[in-house]
């Protein structure tokens, strides 16, 4: 069992940078952390994705993505030895004008206790910090909701139109 | 009178970089060029951007936000001593998986000959040259159809949905 103390801001700082924070837990015995500068196993991330229902894809590309990715987001479930990723989202852009987010991700069972909307707080208070003015997103249809509820506009409304090209 | 034979491919490479293309132009008088190496003024994209309608941002932050763009790409009007660019583009992304295009121009004296559509095969072939998988752009309403003649699919069309957070 981990016990809440084992989090000291001390250890937050090793463990996962000093930007890291952490996240509320509806459950007191489990304590998770965003973090932006732990650095991510491929396949841990790729498993993670994949359980949310994404289709793999090649190990290699997906180094090199990250690599050039502005704003890499990792929910940790802490455990001094093993912390294990629990939640990802990564935004490309150019860190002051747009940015744009993807890869928005929950692990099927940590979902639906609260956890996306502090992910997608903790993403978009680290661009404001950054500067960024505009973001951007697209959603696959099943979670309209979710990104409208938390105060995003979808488009087109009449004032942008979204393209798409594969 | 600029004549085309002052457009070497030597004069193409060292005044634009070798990445740099010729754009077919309506005027033979006139010598066009794709550049992603030749470096802007500032002071005319701004004003550039301006021609077409759009506001003017702080330069500091503008210059910020090239220096992390992925692609920019420059039509350039040639001229020996002073190339004059008269179209733009740019996107942000990680280059492998996604790239999302932004700030696209044509100067309103160049519109309607084509030069717009040229614009886009160069920077999508850029990007998938580049490895690119995907591409995104956000578009104003009254472009919509500028677009979609040239196979952009409009969202949301039941597949993916798009939002902006302002
Ligand atoms: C979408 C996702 C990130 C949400 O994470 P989560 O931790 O389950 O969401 P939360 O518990 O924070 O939900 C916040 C609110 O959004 C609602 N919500 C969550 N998922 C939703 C969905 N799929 N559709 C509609 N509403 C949803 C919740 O009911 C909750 O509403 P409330 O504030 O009224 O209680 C998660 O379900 C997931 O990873 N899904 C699979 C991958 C995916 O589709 N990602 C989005 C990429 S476009
Ligand atoms: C949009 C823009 C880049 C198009 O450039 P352009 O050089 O005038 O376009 P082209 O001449 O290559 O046009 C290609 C085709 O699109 C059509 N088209 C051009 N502008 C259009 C518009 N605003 N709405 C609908 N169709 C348009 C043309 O009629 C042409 O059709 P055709 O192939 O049947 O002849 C240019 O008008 C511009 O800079 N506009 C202001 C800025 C802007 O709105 N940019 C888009 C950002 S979202």
């Amino acid at each position: 069992m981990i016990s809440s103390s084992s989090l000291t801001p001390e250890v937050l700082e090793q463990a996962y940078g000093h930007r890291a924070r952490e996240c509320p837990s509806s459950n007191e015995q489990i304590n998770l952390v965003f973090s932006q500068d732990r650095s991510f196993d491929l396949v841990e991330l790729e498993q993670l994705l994949e359980a949310v229902g994404w289709s793999r894809r090649p190990m290699r590309r997906v180094r090199l993505a990250l690599d050039h990715t502005l704003l890499k987001v990792g929910l940790w479930r802490h455990d001094p030895l093993f912390p294990r990723l629990v939640g990802f989202a990564r935004c490309t852009g150019d860190g002051v004008l747009e940015a744009t987010v993807w890869d928005v991700a929950i692990h099927p069972i940590y979902q639906g206790v609260g956890l996306g909307k502090h992910l997608m707080d903790y993403t978009l208070e680290s661009l404001k910090e950054m500067g960024v003015k505009r973001v951007t997103l697209f959603a696959d249809p099943g979670v309209v909701d979710f990104y409208e509820r938390q105060g995003w506009t979808l488009e087109p409304d009449g004032h942008k139109c979204a393209f798409w090209y594969a």
